[in-house]
């Protein structure tokens, strides 16, 4: 750690690379534990609604609840965190608001959040804009039992498979220049939560896709292999 | 196109921004017209392919061996054309054979290909390696009459409007710094081009989330909203 903050000496910033121009840059005002307890309670908070909406579905199997929850505490992060980021990307190095103090503590582990890199934006855009919205579409379909649950799950899952993959790749293949050189913030920030976005939606994508082969299959059966209607 | 070709007499390469770094570069021997041609021959020969197979076909529909002739000349291209890209993207802009000199002419609309640009890499890797084969599934899907067949076309779609979205914005963001000025680059390679890849894609992936949602809407109604099996 000592090595890192040596190296970050000279510039006016924390983030790298180094050589990053920032001139807008203002530290923050919360330590990191206040950050990580802020955000804690925001997901905590959604999971609740999640748990009390489910009150009403006591029909609905552990792994559909699990599933919903999912849905909701995503749609939330990607329409308002990540939406907000996309909305305040060119001012975000100097936000000292709790979601932009949480972007400068995230950045520490991907600064193109602070310089407006255009895959990282315009991949939050379709994140914000495209998954936000149809996680809370697959989060209604398991809620109401409707046939769109397994189309918008393997829609929006693959989405943000694809997101995430090319988020990973794009640093790592030019040597991840953006992360600050501390395993917290390689292995923890951009490697254990942007993971949990690769396990889940491959998951989800899967299980959905086995359940709408099987319904296309007895669909085709029942009709001689001709069309559905 | 005078005014291009005079910026560009600077710089050892036409492409554009003129200051990119390309020592590596030589000129093409084929030109515009041969280029055009070599291509257009190899699309109008995977079509024939397709063609054929279709002859073995009679029961399918006009809109149906469209779809396969589209999947199955779109897959072609992921993975031959677009994968020979990404192989070969470190040696790009010397390289003459067929598939080089081709790229090195699609890139006067977009100079990130030869410059192994990070997201145009790494999109370009999905989609050689994902899309290209999920392709052939989905050919195979209508080809076979499998369940299969609108699971592949709406993962597949989605994922090929997902990478053309990102890859036309990315570099609208930024200005087109990447693309000749010249409104034949800009508008047929860069935007009519791509524009294929946005409207077919859109128009399947809606044809299958409807075709999945009735499958699935009479499987629920059969066993009363239970699961499927």
């Amino acid at each position: 750690m000592e090595a890192v903050l040596n190296a970050t000496v000279a510039s006016a910033h924390p983030y790298f690379p180094i050589s990053l121009a920032l001139p807008h840059y203002a530290a923050n005002t919360l330590v990191l534990g206040e950050l990580l307890g802020y955000f804690s309670l925001c997901v905590v908070a959604v999971g609740l609604v999640a748990a009390f909406l489910l009150t009403q579905r006591p029909q609905l199997s552990a792994l559909e609840r699990a599933t919903f929850i999912w849905f909701l505490v995503s749609g939330c992060i990607h329409l308002f965190f990540e939406g907000y980021f996309v909305y305040n990307h060119a001012t975000l190095a100097g936000d000292s608001s709790l979601f932009g103090q949480l972007w400068k503590e995230y950045s520490l582990s991907d600064s193109r959040y602070l310089s407006s890199d255009s895959f990282v934006l315009l991949m939050e855009l379709v994140t914000a804009v495209f998954d936000g919205p149809l996680c809370f579409v697959a989060a209604y379909g398991i809620y109401s039992q409707s046939p769109v649950r397994h189309i918008a799950q393997a829609l929006v899952s693959l989405a943000q498979l694809y997101g995430d993959v090319l988020y990973y790749a794009t640093t790592l293949f030019e040597g991840s220049p953006h992360c600050t050189p501390h395993p917290y913030y390689f292995w923890f920030y951009f490697g254990f939560m942007n993971f949990i976005w690769i396990i889940v939606p491959t998951s989800l994508c899967l299980q959905s896709c086995t359940y709408l082969y099987r319904a296309v299959a007895r669909v085709q059966a029942l009709d001689g292999r001709k069309k559905v209607q």
